[in-house]
């Protein structure tokens, strides 16, 4: 059966980038993988829109969230945390196990975070130290509203930390020119490549946190990272080379493209996925949806675990459906990376036959029919 | 120019591995990838030689380095380092960022720890929780005696944590049968995969002190992996998918050579490498070689820096230098992984070469006659 991958993260990595990572091994002390790791990092530093420091560590995107927390923190320190579904959550988990006690706003899952909320916080507890959010909720398909969050949160001695693992090099987000301090980010999502590499960048705000530090690191240690970088043009421990290579031909493909247009495309695809779906009858989960998936409310009477493994299973198209208690609650369309209309298509169609499969009452092609009608635009 | 890897890692990767790990992305959430996992796990017990549990984290060999550690100890334990080089050092750096003072046994680079030293040590002070070495260490070239360390560290309460990242599937390493409770691994060495994966197996011995550690974590959590591996056959964190691919192909490799062919095939390279070099009169600087790479004294009158580089740049071959306070003074050819015989005939072909130019007195041919030699006892 072929088989389409439409989850949000790992996405499909386009052929380019896989025979670049397949590319004979280069040693990691050479000037070739230097060059491979300075071109990386400034492709990384344009999908970024940032001037600040980046550094790519081999791990998943949680590992480039665990960094940020155990680089800017010390015991005892003020943080907050803009909860807004599965991986909010995730920085709460992260925080907490270094010992951190949270200042956490909650919101529930489909709702996205209140910048007045934040601004609230801020001025009730003094001396927060940095503000942790999700730019896109991959686990409810929200995109918060970073610029304004950035607007408060700068007037602040604050940092603003933002997980962007899900959202980079798909929605919109100006590290710079929004104020955001340290992005967490990931290969396997909007940069196309395989995952296996972590991104973080941190603004000059952010490394007064760092200097003062005192949380315990080694294999995360920005300070260590910066000072091996700048003398060698190297990573201090062994890096992913093939997913350097990776990682190179897919910010070459995004620079073609280039990044207003990668990111028009990931609207279009987002619009297109969400009036579809809709014209099948069915609602949307997220208050305010991202570019990057999106979220739909299970009808009544479909077992959405059922027709997840059904898309899997029966038809090859892999989907993702909700997660903790949000399981068969809704499900997730991808729309995310190296993906075109076609690729909406195939999730429309092959989600239109399951649903008529599993007995629920729809006119097949009409989802097609919206989305198609929105690509016309 | 043609290019050869001569380095102790990353080491060339198989045609077929980089084939496997250039195949479409498949999600981490699936059956399909359990099943891959759950056969890199067996097959890496089977490199291991071990029973005991095995986990795979996205991250370079250090990163293991530093799970052991964050989840074996807590603040204020005894722990003793056997440091034979940069990678004793190593466990030196990680235990003592996480505020613990090791006990540290320091030997002069190039020779080998001696078991009687660590019998000692561990008599004199009571209450060593853990004794950190290196199987063999890849800075020197040395290979310690695991077997006899792990007779004497079974007698006690401590556990034996061996970072074998470096040796793996190039040299004996009976993980069971030897008492080493903790292994580190990596998969850019001999296991023959790109850079990217870690690994950790550990003892029941170790889990008593991991159920009692109180270093913080949370990517590297050994009690979070195990659960969450058990539960649903995945990794907590996104895997790194086309590395599990790769390392499918590479442990089905080994398999199909048959583990204790694949040593012996080391051991061969390696003392065709020894009579090699020494047939030109060089003189080998570890105490007791490994089998996975040899290390050379740089003759005097040779710019040792300079031969590396010779060698890198104008013939091709990459080798590396020495580490640290051995810069220039030895050199190090990797017969390591994916390398047969005629790899050991490139690296001396191209040492007598590069020799020869730099204006050192050998008779060219010398080197490569007397590992032939080797190859036709």
């Amino acid at each position: 059966m072929k088989k389409y991958l439409l989850t949000p993260g790992p996405t499909p990595v386009p052929e380019r980038v896989l025979l670049a990572s397949a590319q004979p091994i280069i040693h990691h002390r050479t000037p070739e993988c230097g060059q491979i790791l300075s071109e990386d990092i400034e492709g990384l530093k344009y999908v970024f829109q940032t001037k600040n420091d980046l550094f790519i560590f081999a791990a998943s995107g949680t590992g480039a969230m665990e960094a940020c927390v155990v680089n800017l923190l010390s015991p005892q320190d003020k943080v907050l945390i803009v909860n807004t579904g599965a991986f909010g959550r995730r920085w709460v988990n992260i925080t907490k196990l270094f010992g951190i006690e949270p200042e956490v706003i909650e919101y529930p899952w489909g709702r996205i975070a209140n910048p007045k909320d934040v601004e609230k916080k801020l001025k009730e507890i003094p001396g927060i130290k940095a503000v942790f959010t999700q730019s896109t909720e991959t686990s409810t398909g929200v995109v918060n509203d970073i610029q304004t969050i950035g607007k408060i949160v700068a007037k602040t001695e604050a940092v603003l930390v933002v997980d962007a693992v899900s959202g980079l090099g798909g929605q919109e987000l100006n590290t710079d020119e929004w104020n955001v301090d340290v992005v967490a980010g990931g290969s396997q999502k909007g940069l196309m490549v395989p995952p296996g590499l972590a991104f973080v960048s941190i603004s000059q705000k952010a490394w007064k946190l760092v200097e003062n530090s005192k949380l315990p690191k080694f294999y995360w240690d920005f300070k260590a990272y910066k000072k091996f970088l700048e003398e060698k043009k190297q990573t201090p421990y062994t890096s992913a080379v093939s997913l350097l290579l990776g990682l190179q031909e897919a910010l070459r493909m995004i620079k073609e493209e280039g990044l207003e247009q990668v990111l028009q495309r990931h609207a279009i695809l987002a619009s297109a996925t969400r009036k579809g779906v809709e014209a099948l009858g069915l609602e949307l989960f997220a208050e305010v949806p991202c570019n990057v998936v999106t979220a739909v409310k299970v009808p009544e009477g479909v077992d959405g675990v059922r027709l997840v493994k059904m898309m899997r299973d029966e038809y090859g198209v892999g989907i993702a459906g909700g997660q903790r208690e949000y399981k068969g609650k809704i499900f997730r369309i991808a729309h995310l990376g190296y993906m075109d209309r076609f690729d909406v298509i195939i999730g429309l169609s092959a989600l239109e036959i399951a649903l008529s499969k599993l007995g629920y009452k729809i006119e097949v092609g009409k989802g097609i029919a919206a989305a198609e009608k929105e690509f016309l635009k």
